[in-house]
């Protein structure tokens, strides 16, 4: 996913056509560019945005049809009302490709609709108003790429219900902030709001309401499809075999009866491995979840299991030593894993797991990503260390944790984490494919997800996007992220602020 | 003001008629309830308020009409459409008094209307509905009132500027806790929104924006007016000599010029003692004050004030040789805030300063209020002994800095407050006035305002109103404040969740 201005070889042209400064507050930083004081003013009345006669993208394409009629919005917000519908008629192709700028006309070259995506995004924040409302943008040339190629953020619907409205309009913010993953961890222990069409019990005794507090499949569909639009991947996250208590409700016999002394207590543990219900269950579930969400990624948890529960129970006791583990319960964590990255694998999914399942599934495919959690606030180096060391890819999410708040100016700690600064090869640095932000839902919900996410998690997504080298200095990148957060603003995102100040347009959501 | 159901002498009495559990879930605490099983029915279509024969108040008087129909919308929101404007017609004198609730009517006796508006607050907390939607109320009895006076919140227009929306939104947040009084800290350093009739340069200059980020003289009386109707006072604070540079933009002359070696350095510090211009101005700007805000208390401020300025100006240390305060800068500051305190006074005002002045300020009337805010997190004990000791009245703010936040349930830290707790007489603990919650506004505005207000704010509401043997156990307050969080998000207020769980009625603001 690359994203250029004025760059040779592209697969996908853009022309954005006006009769065509600040480039110092783009979001996040561009990996090159040069801007001049030149600048040309844009009427909104006769801007369009068309393709590029050697673009393999043209008219029809969903993905840039659609985005051409949001930013259009995003960028002339006061010619919203007449913009989009009147818009339809002023997409025609563009005759011309490569003009410069200083002819009246951008041009935007990506190899993939979803690096054009980015590049619309960038261009959107180029555009700005002088004190009279008129719209300018300066003469600018950008080339562009992503630092990593996973960019990601989980929300966590389980320990609170958001409402699908509120997903959607993160994916929204998301996009501004070149994210391209939405971790959808949908299920954990205190609820189930995942309505399967293979097993709707899990969600009618699973979740906190079994109407008002799910989501449908056509939910789903709908979070899916407004991502792609966005250029954001759906990462679904059922994980197991611990954080599964909401699953028990609808699934009886899954999780482990947990025994005091000799017999059940009534309380149950994770899901029970010694039975094999629990894998013919577990396949036909993946088997849904892989045909709904068609993200190649799945991610199947694996973190904080309990042994408690298995260590009471005789039949999980007599399992183990049918099976040769002795009392080493990793070995019966490894093999319940080990069967269901085989489930998923087979439905070819790439799997992705928490880090945890590194340190006892000695045959891990090689393929699975290990998502680093652990070594808060200093310590994941040693684990990115370590993990790579033995060749696997990891995902960054530990110095994330954007749900910790606190009072003051925490972006500064989410900004200047270095994702390759641990010790290993160059060969061990290019396995970090990533980093995610995390908002597990403890405390929280759709009355304050927004403002806890924006401007806190753009902070994490330049370290993502750009040159680590161009964005080190962290008192530099305070006015230009103040800047982004007014323009998150503008566009209706509730993000809260970094300090003392104001916006030209306030939030005018109350 | 003391609220009373059921209680003989009222002078106010409302009549709550229908053909008529939980008493365990409101918040905060009243000082006497029963409460039974015993519960009626409520029919929407049949449901009004009335007044007592016997009460002083009868219909045309507007806070209670206004309480009604207000209150009639927050116990049936299913019904505000059709009922607030058909609520009219249904509004006669109740003809009985003292109806007992077993009979279909429930009465609410009060000794002024705000305390009838307290008791509405209560009553309407009662009412639930069952799982089938239909509303109730249990057979109870409620004998309450204040534990404090003044129950207040302060929020800081000045470091960022808040709609007035949201302001008002807060004000209806703060009576459904009771709250009574709004802390209008209106200016600081950062800016001066509040636009003067008499100095309207002080806003046009001193603003962040001279149109958009003001409150206009329309706009106070607007808020004054809906605090009012909720029975709630309105306490503006113009805070000096320090914490004033906003006011030198619009206002030549009145700070003081810093200076450096013997020169003046470009910049200011506190408002100038040593001119006489200085008090002419305070004088017109406190009588404008004093007559718009029509609060018999007004807050001076005095906080932090900052000697180094005065120390450089030549001019300063001439008028302190004059005045023979020799080197002793708090001789200066008495003398200033002795100055302010004499303008309020000749306008009866009663005056609220910060603790700074009880400090440096040793010929302090004695009506005036001490607000103690030093001290965070243990120690405002000491200082709650050491001024009462002296006699003076005090406020107690510096527990309830709401402003810093801490990732989990902080609102423990609040509820668990003991504003009497402290090395003193009985009458050193009954000049505790009361409290307030201050959500000053390095990061915040209308974005994370709510959110980070509700319901941690309600947890000080409790300590301020209740019975503090009654209310000493902060885990049996959990449910309850989680339920009364669940109510607020009913009411449309973006109440953040106190930890995993759902509310029926989730928050639809998205």
């Amino acid at each position: 996913m690359v994203t250029y201005f004025f760059f040779s070889s592209p697969t996908v042209s853009v022309c954005v056509c006006f009769s065509c400064h600040r480039t110092q507050m783009l979001w996040p930083l561009p990996q090159a560019f040069t801007s001049s004081t030149e600048r040309y003013p844009l009427n909104p009345q006769a801007f369009y945005f068309g393709y590029g006669r050697q673009s393999a993208a043209q008219q029809g394409c969903s993905v840039l049809d659609s985005a051409f009629r949001r930013y259009f919005s995003l960028i002339f917000p006061d010619y919203t009302d007449v913009g989009v519908d009147a818009l339809s008629n002023l997409l025609p192709v563009c005759v011309l490709d490569n003009l410069s700028v200083s002819a009246g006309q951008a041009s935007l070259k990506a190899e993939t609709v979803w690096g054009a995506l980015r590049g619309l995004e960038t261009f959107s924040q180029l555009v700005y108003q002088n004190d009279f409302g008129s719209y300018f943008i300066n003469k600018t040339e950008i080339e562009d790429f992503p630092r990593f190629q996973f960019r990601g953020i989980l929300l966590d619907t389980s320990r609170h219900y958001l409402p699908v409205q509120a997903i959607l309009k993160t994916l929204d913010a998301m996009a501004y902030s070149k994210f391209n993953v939405f971790h959808w961890h949908i299920v954990d222990d205190p609820s189930f709001p995942y309505q399967s069409s293979s097993f709707p019990d899990l969600s009618s005794k699973g979740a906190f309401h079994p109407m008002t507090h799910i989501y449908t499949q056509s939910d789903v569909r709908r979070v899916i499809s407004h991502a792609r639009l966005w250029g954001i991947r759906v990462l679904p996250e059922f994980d197991s075999p611990g954080h599964t208590t909401s699953w028990g409700k609808g699934q009886p016999g899954l999780l482990t009866p947990c025994y005091n002394g000799g017999t059940p207590s009534g309380t149950f543990g994770p899901v029970n491995p010694a039975l094999p219900s629990t894998y013919q269950f577990m396949a036909r579930l993946f088997k849904e979840v892989s045909s709904v969400f068609p993200d190649s990624y799945i991610h199947l948890g694996g973190d904080e299991v309990d042994f408690s529960c298995w260590k009471s129970n005789p039949d999980v006791r007599a399992f183990m030593q049918k099976m040769g583990f002795g009392s080493d319960f990793t070995k019966l964590e490894a093999f319940y894993m080990e069967n269901i990255v085989n489930i998923t694998s087979a439905l070819n999914k790439t799997s992705i797991v928490w880090q945890d399942v590194f340190d006892y599934h000695e045959r891990i495919p090689k393929d699975t990503v290990l998502h680093i959690w652990k070594g808060i606030p200093a310590k994941y180096q040693e684990e990115l260390s370590r993990i790579t060391k033995a060749g696997m890819r990891v995902l960054l999410a530990a110095p994330w944790y954007i749900n910790h708040i606190s009072y003051g100016q925490d972006w500064r700690n989410y900004y200047t984490v270095q994702p390759q600064n641990f010790s290993g090869t160059e060969e061990q640095k290019k396995l970090v494919i990533g980093g995610e932000v995390c908002m597990w839902g403890e405390y929280v919900d759709a009355t304050n997800l927004s403002p806890r996410l924006w401007p806190r998690a753009s902070a994490a997504a330049e370290r993502l996007w750009s040159d680590e080298k161009q964005t080190s200095n962290v008192d530099k990148a305070f006015p230009r992220l103040q800047d982004f957060r007014c323009k998150l603003l503008r566009r209706g995102i509730q993000a809260e602020p970094l300090y003392v100040g104001h916006c030209k347009h306030e939030y005018q959501g109350v």
